[in-house]
Order: C-alpha cells, then structure tokens, then sequence
C-alpha cells in the first residue's frame, strides 16, 4: 500500500490551540512526546486504521500573518509552557506547516476579532458567497500541491457573536438562494464550513460558534457525501460536569444547584470578555447538567477573563445538593488546566476518527463523536461515559 | 396475595446508620419523607417487586442498650439533623422497633468497641461458637415472633481492628473443626455473618470488617442456599475516585498522584481513630483508582477523627495529573457529607435488593451489587458507571 | 446609680439580621448564650462600661408586620438554624419587642422592596419631609414610653438601588431647602438617617445604603450632637480580603488578580437578584484590596442569589500573585458562613460602642468603628488588624 | 567609604533554597530581576543602611559536590522554574560562587541525609570538637580570601531528626565539657551554629532543626558578641495560620478545629518523609494556632512527600469555628507555593538584617525577626501582623 496522505485545515491555525497542534504533531512524529491526553491512542483503539502522525500534512487560514515557532517560543517565555529543546528539534516541519497557512477571510461583522488581525493580510471579500469560493480554492489548492487523500477542516478559532437563527437554515436550496442573493445569513464560521463541506472534506466544528450546525449544512453534507461533527469541545469543567451528574442521577441525590466560575486569560478568554462573543459559550455549558438530570436545578455559570491566568484555566463549581431526609450537602472542585493542551489532542483525536469515518464512507453528523463536545450536534445524550461508550461501540472496540 | 413481612436485621443497630434507618424506614411508610438518596427507588427500578417500606420489620444487636428516640433526638440537638416533628411522628414504630433490638454478642478482643458497651446488658460468650450460636437464636426468634418471609442481615457496626488471614478460612470443613476446638479464628464480624448465612438468612457486609469475605463462609452461603453481598459501602470520596478516575482514563491523562484527606467526628469517626480500627478502612480506600486507571499513581490516604465535626465528613481530594506534552495539572474537590444520611438509604436498597435475590432463588456472593461497594467480594470492576451498568443489566432494568 | 435604660432601634426589625438580633439579645440577658462572635465581650473591652444586655430594650420599623418568634421558628424548620429551646425560653421578649416595631416608611422609588412589604401596613408618606417626620415621632415615642436615656438607630435593611448623587448633599442648608421643596433628593436609608441624627440619637448604617454617608448628614450629626457610623458591615469575603491583603502587601508579593464569587440566599440574596441593588455592594467590595495594596490587581467580584443556600453564604476567593523571579502562585479560599449569625454579634457590638460614644460626649463620625465596615466612612485604611488597633487605641484598651 | 563586602554562608548551599538564593542574588546584582518577595526591599526599609545586592559574596558547605547551573537548569527542565536567560546571564557569579562551597562535614547520626552525599567528597571527621574546628575553619578563610567585613551564616539545609535535649545545654561551661570528652550531644546543625557564632559571625536558623536554640550558644553568642535568630522560617501553610488565627480571635469567634494537610515534592519532601525529620517540622506548625488563640482547639497538620509535586507545595486547611448562637462555620484555603521562591527571598532579608544588627553593636537573639520563624526563639508573640510591627518598630522604619 503506497503512503496514506491527509491534510488536517485547522480555521484559527496560529492560536494557541492551533499552534500546540502543530508542535504536538511534529513532536508525537518524532517520537518525543507521548500521546497522553488524545483518546485515540488508548490501548482499545489501538487496531483502527487511523491516520499516522507521519501522514498528517498541516495546514489552515487564520486573520493574521504569524510564525509557530515564535508563537510557541514566545508562550514558553510567558508562561512556562513547551520545551525549547521540543520546538528546536520540529522547526523543519514547523517553518514548513507554516507556509501552508492562508490569510483568513473577513466579512465586517467580527469587530472584535478583526482588532487582532491585519488589514494587508486578511483576504477581504464583497459577498459571503466569494468568501466560500475563496475558502474552498485554499482548500482544493492545499489537496492539490500535497497530494493529500483527505482532507479534515477543524474549526479552532476564537469564538464568534451569538448569530441569529434564519429561515433559510432549514433547507439548502433556501440558503443557497440567499446567498446568491448575497444576504448575510451565514457568520463567518458557517461560511468556513459550507466551503469545506462543498468541497467534499470531512469538517469539525471545535467552537461554540454556528459552523455546520444548521440543517441546511447537514443537507449539504448529505449531498456532498462528507461528515461533519461539533460543537464546543468538552475540555474541562463541562467534562467535569458530565461525569460528576451522572452520579448525582445514579444515587439519586436531588442536585439544588450547580454554580460554576470560570476564570481564565490568553487570546480565548480575551475574546470571550466581550459579552457578545461570551453567550453561545455559556449556553453550550448551562444545558448538560438539566439534560442528564432529567429535571432543572438552578444553574449559573460565568466566564471571565482574567489576564495574569495566560493560558490556564480554573473552575470553581460549588454543587448544592439534597440527601436522605433533607439533609443538605454540598461537593466542590476546582479544575485548573491549560486549554491547549487539554484542546490540541482531542482536535488530534476529532481529525483522525472523522477521516476515518469518511474512508469506511460515512455519510452526515458522526454522532458517535458526542463524547468530545459540549453541543453534540444530533445527540441528546450529555452523559460523558454513555457517550464513551456510544463511540467504542460505534468503533467496534 | 398475603401481605410479605420480611426483617431488616442490623448489627450495630443503636449506631447513627442504624438509628438513621430507623427514622428513615418510619418515615417512607408514613410518606413523610421521599427516597431521596436510595437507588432503587429510581424509576428504572420501579417496576421490580421489591419489599415496601411497610413490609419491613426492623431489630438488631448493639453492644450498648439504649433509645432510637433520644439517640435521634440527641443528634437533632447537637448537630442540627433529623426533624423533630419526623420523629415525634414515627414514634410508635421507633418505640416497637427498639424492643426488637438483641444485646450483641462480646468476645474479649474488640477492646475499644468495648468502652463503649455496657456490661450488663451484654451477651457475654466463652467461645465463638457459643456466640454464633447465640446470634441464631436471636435471629429465628425474630423470624418466628414476627412471621416473617425472609431475613436480611446488615452490618452497620464500627469497623473492627484488621484479623489477620488464618488457614481454615479457606474451606468451611477446617474453619468448622477450627471453631469446634474453640479457637479464636474469626472476628466478631465474621461470627454474625456466619450465624446469619447457616440460619439461611440473606447478609450484606456495610463496612469494611471481615464478616463473610472469606472463601469458607462464601461455601457456607452456597451450601445453605442464600446469598450475601460486600464489602464497605461506597458512600463519599471512594464514591467520586470511581466516577472520577474512568475519566482520567477515558481521556488518557496521566495520573500523578491521588492524595484524599477525610476528617470526620461521630462515632464512626472515634473508632477510626485507632489506627488498628482505620487500617482496614485505609486499604479499602486505598486500591480503587490503581485497579481503575491501569496503573499505580503515587496515593496517599488519611483518616482524622475531628470531633467537631461531629456527624459530618469533609473530604479533600488533589489529583495531579500530566496532559499533553507533559503539562501538570490539578484537579481537587471538597466533599462535605453526612454518612449516616448517605448511607442509610443505601442499607435500605442493599436490603430490598438481597431479599428480592433471594426470593428468585439466587445463592452465594451478589456480585451485581458491586456499585454499592468499595471492595466488591469477587468483583474487580471498580469504575462506579461500568458497576451501575452491571446492576441494571443484572436486573434486566 | 439608677439603671440605665437604652433603646436598640432597627430599621428592617423583621428580617433575619433582626431577628437574630432579638433572640441573640433575649438569649444572652438569660444567660442561654454565650456571646461568640462579638467583639466587646473580649477580655480587653470588659472594663469598658457598655450598655449590659439587660439594659437593652429592642424597636424597629419594618415594611411588613410579622411576628420573631415565627421567623425565627420558620427558619429553624427550614434551614436548622437556631435552638427551638432557646427561642421558647425568650418568648416573653420576642413579644413584647415586636410590639415596638412599628410600619416603615414608603416611598414609591424601592419596587422591588415594596413587593415583600404589604399595603395595609405600611406608613405611605406624601413627601421626604412627611417621612422623616414620621420616623422622627416613632423614635421619640419609643424613647419616651420605655423611659429610654439613649436610642442608637442602625440599619440592617435590605439593600437600596444606588441613589445618584446631589448636589444639594454636599450642605445640611442645601439639604433642607431641597427638601422643603418636596425633592426626592435622598433615599430611603437617609430619610431615617435624618430622623434618627435630627432626633438626637445615634445612627449605624451596617448596609450599603447611602444613610448618613453624606456631608449634609455629617453636617447634621455635627447640628445636634449625636454619632454616626457605617457603612456596610464587614461579615465574611471582604473582611478575609482585608485580613490577607496586608499579608500580601507585608511579604512583598505582587498581587495579579483577586478574583471573588459570593453565592447566597435568604432575603438579602434576593434582593440583591435586582443589580441596581447589587451595584452598591459590589462597589464596597471592590475597593479595598488595591487600597491596601498600594496598587490595583485585576479585581472581580460576583455576587449570586441561589436559592437553595438559604441563609447561609459561601465565596470563593482566587488570589494570583507573583513570588520570587516571576514565579505565580494561587491561593484559594472558601468560605462558608451564615450571614444573619455573623452580622448580628456585630450590630450589637455597634450599637454598644456607639451609646458609649454619645455618652462619652463624642460626635460626628466614629472614625474608630472602621475595622467594622467595608466602607468606613471618612477613613481611608482598610488593613484590618490597622483598624482593630485604632478601634482598641481609641478605647485606650 | 570604601565598599562594603559582607559574606553570606549557606549550610546546604545546593538545595534548592540554595541555588535559588545564588541565582536570585546574581539577578537582582544585574537588575535582572525585581526584589519582590523580598520584605527588606518594601518602601518603608529603603533608608536603612542594608547591604546591597552586589556588596554580597556567597558561599556555603554541603554535603555533595554540585553545580549551580546545571541544578537550576535542570529544575527549570523538570519544573518550569526559573528562566535559562537568567541562568546564563549569571553564569559568571553562580561558577565563582560555587567554587566557594565546601564539603559538609558529617557526623555518623544522619543517615537519610548520607544517601545523598558522596564520600569522597564530605569531610569525615571524628569527633564534634573537631567538626566545629573544621567548620570553623571553611568560615575564617571564606573571610579573609574574599576579604569580607562581616559574615552571616544561614542554615538552609535539610530538616534533622529531632534531637533529645541534653543537660548540658543549658549552659556553655557545661556544653564545653562534653564535647571536650567527645559527648554526642549536639546535632550537626548545631555544630555548625556553634561554629559560626564560636567566630563571631551572625548566624540564622531557617529550619526547624536545632541549631543555636539552646541556652548555651545563646550564651556563646553573648561572650562573643554576635548575633543570632530562627527558627523554621514561615513561608506558606503556617504564615497563613498566623495571619488568619489572629482574625479570629479579634472577632471573638471559637475555633473548634483547624486541620491543615501539606503535600511537597522536592528534596525538602523527600527527607521529610522520614518519621524522624517530619517530627521537629510538626511541631514548629502545630503550636502557632493555639499561641495566638489563648485556648487549644483541636489541630492536626500533616505533611506527606508527594514525588509528582516537585518544587510545589500545596497546603489545604479546614478551619471549623463557631459563630453566634453555636452556629458552626467552616473556612477552607489551599496556598499553592513555590517553597524555594517563598525561601529565597527571605534568606536574603535575614541576612541583611541581621548584618545590620551585628553592624549596629546589637547582641544575642534578634527578637525583632519573629515575623520570619514559626517557633521564633525568645519571643512568645505569633500573630503576624503584631510581629510586622515589632520589626518596624525596631528597626525604627
């Protein structure tokens, strides 16, 4: 068998996830670093025929012009994150990645995310049509030039504005009819998946940002024979949460209320100050509790940004519940983790399971893939290892 | 169809588990409490003909005499739990459940146990089979005088000091020649749960004393046709180390460490202030997360008896764990509890759920009961989902 | 020496730091108590001859009519605080103190406030000048039927909506004019402010109502020769930060972010729901960190109602803070408090310092009070310990 | 005036506390680093007449040979500690300063600390008269090779099994007797105590071993008019004790327990985790609590050697206390620290300062520096903030 090639699109590239991404998969190549934290390197999946790390060609759009190796460097530096040793031995496919990376498309609804890009970078387009054509000749031109099988576009971009529903989500042919009539009734994650989906590549949507989730962009998968999966990656408290409820559910204890506090920094929790961009993040956090439950105890979650946290993370939830006899009691935790790092190798895992499931010709939402987000689109189960299972079963491991 | 009586038999029945049992079972027959806490009263078990509230009989032994009513009423006062209206409510069957209550049994080994009882009203015995002797009788009393169905017998009594491992206890045929020569080869414990089985009866090891864990009283059950299931309810923080720890694995972090610290006052707490009594209690905490993860993390696990704390436990768990590219993170929880009120309820389902095995015709160790302890006899699983699961499959629910 | 008589007169008498102060107060003139929690039974205060328990007679005025021994019994029910005991043993005061509670005051500016209180029972006023009036005449009448030598007034109602300033604040001459014109130029908590100082009597302000904090009412208190104090008792979170703060500030650490949650229910949870009355307390809470520090970490403070917490109060506090060589550390705190049980010990406290300030011939502000408030008037330090030593230098103990 | 050049001597010289003061002093030499951390180097302590950071030349013995660099980075590596910039950019002074450092001299009674040393390189010597010659000796000539005006010798090497006290160590006559038979009956850190003060250089015990507190070499320190402080310098869980404890007393609440659990890594955990180090440690942590109250709560501290943590210390404590009405309250903390970057910094202000007391003609025990011990010798005061003052007040600041 000749040399399986595929090509992993990351919308975002020179985040913080994004870059972690590529550090990682240089590293995991090379043997200089363990694939803890990606699922997909557990023992019972170990016999599925996943993409290798060496087969894996990176690529990506992102709004401004960056370079990996500084990025990382640079977080190293401020945060203590990395290894020098560990960036200096992947520069070569680091500088390489790199010049795969194209200027994001801009339309003038993403006031804040534009303030970090650079107007002689970005590729501005009149339309939300020109912008799928745009995004889909970088893709077909980075198939082309790499000579890749497949391709997987992974969305780990800052979260977007909360963007209102619209009739012509429900079918394709009303959206493509707007379109061309080039209203804006896409924000620019959709326009991101629309292309990658036309295009026939396999899409996940990492953010709480629309993407594909909209029944016109299943129909579009549908058509084009691709998969699609999302939304919002489930990285830690909302992990948390879907573990931590299940047994509150199993010992029948009556949960009074679930208060949880978020407090991170980096460019995610700067995006995230903006109450705009904040919403969609913490309605795909409030649901999960309520849905594993069956019944609605009072809930609050914040997020807010706190900038000496960099690129770490910590939740405080505090979670009020009834025992025998009224008796009230109480369980708290903190989680302090760095979302990279919890983030790049689930996008790992994501990319490689969707190819996967493109090549044995699945077709639509991977619904199997429920266990890796917050919103699984599809799904209703919120139930962490019921999820788990739902993948292994579906996985046949 | 006649009514069904059965009998709920506690050794330690004066103790705060065994008083809180008392209110509880008082109070669901009267509707003036709801199953908060107890796991078969979730709809899925709903339909499996297990014993009602007002089917249950309650008696027992205790090393000291003493009053459901005051003990309940005493608690209310010092620490605030119970309702006194509650209580005032079920007198009459606290009053005629209390006259059910046996005088334990004593041998001449369980000194801090015994500063506790009262001389007078114990059963003093010169060998162990005299004790087991005695504790059949008070049981077939029970079972004669009330006209009951079945008996289940509960060990809710204080942990009792480690008894090291003896070479009879591995067939029945020596462990009774052993008991036929007098010798001093069982703990208190494992007396009751011996008496208990050769009567027939049903036996559930709450705590982590020996009782029937040992392959010759595992025989006994066999060849007398009953059933018994254990060992040490599963109640607080063992209960979040196997919810939490399948999620470090499913989502392959590296576990570092696992260090718990449990305070706790009240009785229970008293006696595991002998660090002869704690030992075993220590060990049953001990190897859930290793069995669990794979592998063994450095762990550590402390008992302090706090006597403010009176009926209450507060756990604080650090968990320190590796992530992708070799970055620390911790997660830690507080768990504050009331045991009695977490275990009662469980006493309850462990009851309803021996007799109903029972009285399908099962015999020898429950081994779907694991969920409800920390060291399940013949049970390896220790993931808390994967032992649910095996409840409910066991059932058919 | 004749007894002395002296008149503790409480605006919100009904809610739960009244009448925790009514049965704290009945309790400990019994000898039933033993007075944890205030300040002016430690040892040091003793020679000092404050008001004794016994010598305290106990008014008020509330928004709605109730009955302590009620609240207090409801209460217990509800979330076990409280000894039945005790409130039965006060009976007789409890009744014949909330025969002293006379109807509030209302103004049409306090909606939210209005929907606990209830028509028939309330004072409605037609002008500012109509309620201080009426307040003034309630003052003076319990004065003269209790044959009281002093009254101290202190506010322990609910929070008001901030109050815009005026400029008519700034002077007692332009203060009165607007009022004479029948200008809504003060809140609630002023208009008893007024009538209290105006009367002659001492005034507390334990809330972060505006009260007395503003010049024309100094200006007042200066007039008629009487004290005031306030504002916003320090009870849990800010008196913590006022504690660890100058920990901070004495070790060389540089604070990056101080990050706190307040999750409470109870009444004053719920009115604090409404955030034009949680603005006021969240500004009290903020400032005195960097006021200690020197400089200004990135502060945030939250403060939610849950229902389920009921009187109690727990904040997590998160401290970010830079060590040797840029090295960050965290420090973590929860605290878990009952409000109503740690403010009333304090409004005893204070209404006993300030008799035996007007007694000692004292007037204007008490400066020396600090170490009880978030937002001492007319005094910039926030240290605590600072504040306690000016409490006990003043005092010369 | 010529310029001042004064000695700093560490006893354990590569620990990490060690190499962090060499790598902290040469970075703050070159402005490299900012002081903070450092109380001597808050505003109110600039006028006095300290010495400068290049006015100190640093030296040491321990009891295996190493190198400053490779130690520190090889902790920035494995921890994410300190900053390889830093570390070349000092280069110079950390190989000067290591070509300071002698070989510890060993006395056959520590046997943990032996299975870190190397034979070749520790001076064997044969009886503790000699030890102290030895030591005595390394001292002289760090002085006059680098032509030092002063020397202060600071103790920062492991804890020691507690040592039983002696009768003759009360007083010096009989203390030069024993050893003058060649009596065990000082520890070695004892040894190097009375080494230094034996010289006239100041010495400060920055561990819970014994060094000079005993009344015999404080009467050494006498006779040769020196100075001398310690011990157990209070950098995390217990400098919190004696900043939160004070609060309590001041609001009169009853502390019912206060149970703190530490877990490290790190050398300093390692040899902690005998029985026989952790002893001294305990009960330097213990007595502060108690000290500050006036009345013994029920305390438990625990410290455990927790490999995963490295140079990270994370303290949980659970303080039970009372409020008003018996009502019971919990506050919880956990302080996660840096031990060696807590450490540093405060070597370097005891050593300033005491170089200034010894300059001064000050003699004996410095009283003033409580603020920096646990079980500061001669002072009986353990509330931080009262200590603070107490060195202001001295120091005339």
């Amino acid at each position: 068998m000749a040399t399986r090639r595929v090509g992993l699109w990351l919308i975002g590239a020179f985040g913080s996830i994004g870059s972690t991404v590529a550090l990682g998969l240089a590293s995991l190549k090379r043997g200089l670093a363990s694939p803890v934290g990606m699922v997909t390197t557990l023992s019972e999946f170990q016999k599925l025929p996943l993409a290798h790390f060496e087969e894996i060609e990176l690529g990506g759009h992102d709004l401004r012009p960056d370079d990996f190796t500084k990025i990382l460097t640079d977080t190293h530096a401020a945060a203590g994150l990395y290894s020098l040793a560990q960036i200096n031995a992947c520069k070569e496919d680091l500088v390489s990645w790199q010049s795969n990376i194209r200027p994001g498309v801009l339309l003038p609804c993403e006031e804040r995310i534009r303030t970090q890009g650079q107007d002689n970078w970005i590729q501005l387009v009149s339309s939300p049509l020109q912008a799928i054509q745009k995004i889909g000749e970088d893709l077909r031109d980075f198939k082309q030039k790499k000579q890749l099988d497949q391709i997987v576009v992974v969305n780990v971009s800052s979260t977007e504005t909360q963007f209102p529903a619209q009739n012509c989500h429900a079918r394709l042919a009303d959206l493509n009819q707007a379109l061309a009539k080039g209203e804006a009734v896409l924000p620019a994650s959709s326009l991101y998946a629309y292309a990658a989906l036309d295009a026939g590549f396999a899409y996940v949507n990492f953010t709480p940002s629309l993407g594909a989730s909209i029944p016109a962009l299943a129909e579009l998968a549908e058509v084009r024979k691709t998969v699609h999966a999302g939304q919002d990656a489930k990285t830690g408290e909302t992990l948390l949460k879907t573990v931590l409820a299940p047994m509150f559910a199993a010992r029948h204890f009556k949960v009074l209320s679930w208060v949880g506090h978020n407090i991170l920094g980096g460019g995610d929790g700067y995006v995230l100050d903006d109450p705009r961009n904040k919403q969609p993040k913490m309605q795909s956090k409030e649901h999960s509790v309520s849905s594993i439950l069956g019944y609605k105890p009072q809930t609050h979650v914040s997020i807010e940004y706190i900038e000496s946290m960099q690129n770490w993370k910590t939740a405080w939830d505090h979670i009020h519940f009834e025992g025998f006899l009224g008796t009230k009691m109480t369980m708290q935790f903190t989680w302090q983790g760095c979302d990279a790092m919890l983030a790049a190798p689930l996008v790992m895992d994501l990319a490689r399971l969707s190819l996967y499931a493109q090549s044995k010709g699945e077709v639509g939402i991977l619904k199997h893939l429920a266990c890796f987000f917050k919103s699984p689109i599809g799904v209703t189960e919120h139930d962490f290892f019921q999820q788990f299972e739902m993948l292994k079963d579906h996985l046949g491991v």
